[in-house]
């Protein structure tokens, strides 16, 4: 373990994700401090006992206090913040963060950082369908994948960090994953779903689908319930890989709807009976 | 009550929701009997205490001891097992059944029927990805909905003992629903989600899927594990209001995807905004 307890953790932005680290990494005995915009996101994280320091302000003494920098920011105020203040890092610091979408994001902020720093991405696959500080739970964290995406500029010493931090937060797998290819399965296994989600809950005007709903609904509306400023941004971020997922669903959707308007029975059996195959695997 | 214990039930095909039936019928103490396709369904059954007697065997004996009938066989099965079998009900019989879809399957049905026995159309929104009595579980009703759809048909006593069964089964909510207005309902809140799963579930070659994926993923597809045989056979008899309902589907999915197109954050927050608000209902 090269993330050793000697290692001082600042997070940057303590919502559900940033909170959640906090509360995992306390609960294992590391020195965790953090900065968050309101006083009473500190108040209440320093009244859990998940952090063992706060503050509101951004001063190169708090900041540069930390070995190891964990971002729980939206994508475009990570960057404003790293253009601001990223004179106040200790020369060393590694920094990692919880941005779901990695590609030009991270070059961006891998061009201008400076030489002494190193920003190693990464991300659980986990979450929430409310946010803040006040629903942190470092329980989401089992049974989650960790997806770390480094690139040609980082170090084998800070990706072993980063992986190390998957396995401290209690994730249930470590991934390593090339950043391109990172956005476009992200694009698929996740902001894809959500558009399905947003699609299903918006389509239709019928009023009180709750009396007739049944589990397969609830299911698969369950993230329809969306942090809109963080998942537009997201959305866009990727539009690139995020459309062309979009069209390959379109493509299989309109596919299965000419087999049902040809009563194609056989057709729709065959796609159903590949559907039960790949789905298996996930309930291994 | 008018479903009084004195009356007698039978289920005629003892695969996952009739098998549920029996269990649950049987735990509040009614007589109850089967007849399945295959001696060991009947096997199982009598091991597990779940039916009285049952059989492998249609006879007029078997068949006219029961007030109550419930079918939870396939559409076109029950369909032709009403045209061989109907002299054997008892006079002033009532039957049920389990099936996801009415509208002109059931008109067929009532229209066939003997005038001295009455089909009550009805069904509980609930199931499995997985089928047969081995995985018959009555608890699937906690929670669920049960959904009467009568016809001009249909007596006020009827559908009394048919709700009526509805609590028996323990579901959470009963609930009478016009029957074409049911179908255009299950169009999209059942019909419609299996569509989205097994065409999320096949759209992408990628392999290995589970090593990246989140909840949501996971969420979205559970249902992508489906009896082929069946829901082919739903998809197509309900065709007209489930096609209607994926081409809604199709237009608001291609309307967000326009704005991501757009890099338009403001359309995307709002419609989020209204996904969220919509969502929250189910969750009170």
């Amino acid at each position: 373990m090269n993330f050793t307890r000697e290692k001082k953790v600042l997070i940057v932005g303590l919502g559900l994700l940033g909170g959640s680290y906090a509360m995992a990494l306390t609960r294992k005995d590391y020195s965790v401090r953090a900065i968050a915009h309101r006083q009473e996101t500190i108040d209440f994280a320093l009244q859990r006992g998940i952090i063992e320091k706060g503050t509101t302000e951004v001063t190169k003494e708090f900041v540069e206090w930390a070995d190891i920098i964990v971002f729980g920011l939206y994508p475009h105020i990570f960057k404003e913040w790293i253009k601001k203040y990223q004179s106040y890092f200790k020369s060393g610091a590694i920094i990692t963060d919880v941005t779901g979408i990695k590609g030009n994001f991270v070059r961006e902020i891998q061009g201008m950082l400076r030489a002494d720093v190193e920003y190693i991405p990464a991300h659980p696959m986990c979450g929430k369908e409310v946010s803040g500080v006040e629903n942190a739970d470092d329980k989401i964290f089992a049974g989650a994948n960790y997806l770390v995406t480094p690139t040609e500029k980082n170090s084998k010493e800070a990706i072993e960090i980063c992986r190390d931090l998957g396995w401290i937060l209690g994730c249930y797998r470590v991934v390593e994953i090339d950043i391109d290819k990172h956005d476009e399965v992200i694009g698929f296994v996740s902001q894809l779903t959500h558009c399905i989600a947003i699609t299903l809950m918006t389509c239709n005007e019928e009023e009180h689908l709750e009396k007739f709903t049944g589990d397969s609904f609830r299911d698969l509306t369950r993230i329809a319930r969306i942090n809109e400023i963080m998942w537009s941004e997201l959305f866009i971020d990727n539009k690139q890989a995020l459309i062309k997922q979009m069209k390959e669903f379109s493509a299989q959707f309109n596919k299965i709807e000419e087999l049902i308007e040809n009563e194609d029975a056989e057709g729709l059996k065959e796609i159903m009976r590949r559907s039960t195959e790949r789905r298996k695997l996930f309930d291994k």
